[in-house]
């Protein structure tokens, strides 16, 4: 049987067509949500995110402040910054885009940014709220792969949800997040010794490893739900496609997967952001 | 074999050792570590848990107050002596002894503990640094279930790690201290399908799920590690002793397991606040 495709642009779509009521009743009290984006260096990659991330703001009539520092900016210099967002009351949402160059402190730069407005979900007081269940903004990419099964009625109670990867914005709070909805929740790695017997068991699979066709169709499990959050050059995902839509039940694609929701969740918490 | 008994009376024994000797300098800076415990209502197990930690306090020459709040306290009432407490410069830690009455928001109460005096590791914010590999204070049974683990020299990299229970103080942050030191981590809660399936399959088990003598020795696969972090009525763990020792490598017994390095660690934190 042909497995679903679980279209994000249309879970996305959904999204932005709710936000318009929104932003319409903020325009009535004369508020523009408005989301700052910080580049660091010239990432090919990261530039493209980062204008699509504006582009989809300026689409929606979201402000989109674009800051683009010089490579060379230093932990303390970018700080500086974040902290110039925090006490800019007309900005409602900061973003830094991931990767930072090398030596920069990444961690500390998104810990900076305060927890009102961070809307893309990265530091780790809001990955705590986000883990006992009462978060504002959690991380976009694993709120949107809840989205996405929610969309499609897929269940995730009492399901094994095995997650491959475990990064700060990506790994540990989609397994936080399905946690709470009552799956099952298995975290692997790098480290895992055993990941082919596990992925068998898993009826929800979470490519989040950042290798490109990492998950082969033949690990999973007849049926399994696959979601493919990554992001690797030339808009190729985690998961081996091919392979696995001979096994999976319902897959994401790349592009056109987690992809757009994902971008959607970020323009959403903005303008939850600028309704508090 | 017989399995190992992972005695916890030793470390703990070792950790207040390694403690004397920090709070003898601290004493030549004229400071004395201080815990203040908070029990709200008469639940006679907390009182005698609250008191325990007290004694432990008095032993080692750690400060120990005391706060007994009667049953009918309110929560802007013990987020207000909380709040007290927070600003009381010779207070370095704070303990509100978990249960509090029903019509109390504990996880109100909680997260008005200020992070630098969360010693037992209950916030959020607590909770999201230790997740994320930088906290000071993670919650203790954790740590405690980690020193053992380290004590006895039970590896942890690569191997499969299966949680009984999710709750933010216990199943949760475990969870993630296993994580951080490379186990593939499975959480498993009372809507886990197949959880028998799952913990046959698990070479670390911690039951941490509130249920007296609940995990089975036939549940369990043959050489398993086994951390009972339960505290049930009468001194009974969350594991069945008697059937898991057939077929353990090692076994933390209940009393003198988990429960003792608990304590040490929260004393350790007390000193480790103090020291800041």
């Amino acid at each position: 049987m042909k497995p679903v495709m679980l279209d994000g642009t249309i879970v996305a779509k959904e999204i932005k067509e709710n936000l318009k009521d929104r932003i319409a009743v903020l325009s009535e009290r004369n508020i523009t949500p408005c989301l700052a984006t910080i580049l660091v260096g010239d990432n090919p990659s990261s530039k493209t995110y980062v204008k699509m991330k504006g582009n989809a703001c300026e689409k929606l009539g979201i402000n989109s402040i674009s800051i683009h520092l010089p490579a060379e900016t230093n932990t303390e210099q970018l700080i500086r910054k974040i902290d110039e967002l925090n006490s800019d009351p007309s900005v409602h949402g900061i973003l830094l885009q991931h990767p930072v160059p090398d030596h920069i402190d990444e961690r500390q730069a998104f810990e900076a940014i305060s927890i009102e407005k961070d809307v893309d979900g990265v530091t780790s007081r809001g990955y705590g709220q986000t883990a006992f269940g009462f978060g504002n903004f959690p991380s976009c990419t694993p709120s949107a792969i809840l989205k996405i099964l929610n969309y499609y009625n897929l269940s995730i109670k009492g399901k094994h949800a095995v997650i491959v990867g475990r990064s700060p914005i990506l790994g540990k709070p989609v397994s936080a997040l399905l946690l709470n909805e009552d799956a099952t929740v298995t975290t692997c790695h790098s480290q895992t010794e055993n990941l082919q017997e596990i992925l068998k068991t898993a009826d929800i699979v979470v490519g989040a490893v950042g290798k490109p066709r990492f998950i082969k169709g033949e690990w999973l499990k007849e049926g399994a739900v696959v979601l493919d959050a990554g992001y690797n050059k030339g808009n190729i995902g985690d998961v081996d496609e091919e392979s696995c839509l001979a096994v999976a039940s319902a897959i994401t694609p790349v592009p056109g997967g987690v992809g757009p929701v994902t971008i959607a969740t970020l323009l959403e918490h903005t303008v939850l952001s600028a309704e508090k």
